[in-house]
């Protein structure tokens, strides 16, 4: 596996084997790489010739209250993993060199950025959405594998994508959980073993509105009401949101008609966590 | 020549071309083409195998007052100057494929667009920059060129550029002027006859400033009000800048000491004129 750090360099490489017809595949992380990745990772080796992960911990989609500083960095372990997976390049570009001085460039949503994430992070998806664009800039991949525990996230640079004429198929692949239900997350280590344990009740409480959805309950407050009873067990939890949404807008549901995406985000102490269902209504007999 | 409307069509043919090693070179204009189009053109023709030319007013960099209705729209002249001049491919989308239904992805660079024509025009470079990356991710040209007449646009385009890793090679080429002077634009067909003669006076202001400064003055000031005495003689003539950069970050100088711009927009009755000259100050004897 090649470590590449400079994007002039990764460009080039990239560049050269485009020119072949060689088809490339990449799957941007910040490392702390766990089971989702590798999933990712497994799934893009599968749908390409060439094989690029980036590893990049991203300052301009953090906040200026949020968890930078200490966001886990773990790269001998994130190399490891990405060769025994056959990754072609690591690409691990400093700040610096992604954002010299005079760096000025902003991608913004503002639609689909407005709501649940971007609400409670303003500036989060603008910096998504710009770091997406450049690294697609540098690598140019044919397509580009994001996980569905980002739901919000995958739903953006879909939008981007598509808004900028940027050619890369995106590929969301489902969320990997732990046994007990728990989305994999590089931030699941902030947990205290006892919240590690109540974390489980944010899918729990999606798991909830999926079931009465398929059993026929079509009101999305009704769904909405049978989440927030699950989570109101667990007194130690915030519900930062809990809503039925449409799964290409994201706009909130009153009635459920098709298929839908389930959105959740608590807090637990200092740390936050996000997860999501797709589910669809029970098919009509006629 | 090929003409093209649809971007799934013009993203296909770049592709093709690109993977036989075709170096794609790319001028995007909004039609009405002039002389001034006519030499960027030709000078596009010598620096690349496969020549794509763009004709499409952009309304998302026009304001609610301004001319996007009324602009110069002129297809079968300018197709018959494209096909002349051997432009490989005529581009020319749709508003609605540029911009289809749930479109919000905009593109801004707030440091370079925030000083003068950005004052003046508050989401124009925002709608600059987003059509340029999208028209770039359609047609990927390796080189592209752009007028030296929208010098803050140049500018704006090699930032973004650089921001964005969009890894196209920007070329600035000289304005084109009228035998008196006046800048090519496809603008000067509003003015009036009496209005078309005093719309010299932009720059004739530009080149007495250009002039003190190759005469050995450095003052900032000396140098603005020189640009500004030869407009004041013309009280037709409403001043909406007039003044003396740095050519890459076009922060305004107080002091000339190595190569500068010399930004000015005018208004004539309706019609509103920008220039711009390039100068160096005198080689120090030492």
């Amino acid at each position: 596996m090649k470590i590449i750090r400079s994007p002039t360099s990764m460009a080039a490489w990239s560049e050269q084997l485009r020119r072949q017809g060689v088809k490339i595949g990449f799957v941007p992380t910040m490392g702390a790489l766990h089971e989702g990745h590798r999933a990712l990772i497994r799934e893009a080796r599968l749908r390409c010739d060439a094989l690029v992960v980036s590893i990049f911990v991203n300052p301009t989609q953090f906040g200026p209250q949020e968890d930078l500083a200490k966001y886990p960095r773990t790269i001998s372990q994130d190399r490891a993993l990405c060769r025994k997976e056959d990754v072609d390049v690591s690409f691990e570009p400093t700040v610096e060199a992604m954002y010299p001085s005079g760096f000025q460039t902003m991608v913004t949503l503002p639609t689909i950025a407005r709501r649940w994430e971007g609400e409670v992070r303003p500036h989060h998806f603008s910096g998504v959405a710009t770091v997406v664009t450049k690294l697609f800039g540098v690598i140019r991949p044919q397509i580009a594998l994001f996980g569905q525990k980002d739901f919000q996230q995958s739903a953006l640079v879909r939008q981007l994508v598509k808004d900028l004429n940027l050619g890369v198929e995106i590929v969301v692949y489902p969320t990997v959980r732990e046994t007990d239900g728990l989305s994999m997350s590089s931030r699941n280590i902030y947990l205290s073993p006892d919240d590690r344990i109540r974390a489980t009740t944010l899918y729990k409480s999606l798991q909830a509105g999926a079931e009465i959805i398929r059993s026929g309950v079509s009101d999305g407050q009704a769904v909405q009401a049978a989440m927030a009873q699950v989570v109101e067990k667990e007194p130690t939890l915030t519900v930062d949101y809990l809503v039925v949404c449409d799964p290409h807008s994201l706009e909130p549901l009153s009635a459920v008609t098709s298929r839908v995406v389930l959105l959740g985000a608590v807090r637990i102490g200092s740390v936050r966590l996000i997860d999501n269902i797709l589910t669809n209504p029970p098919r009509r007999s006629s």
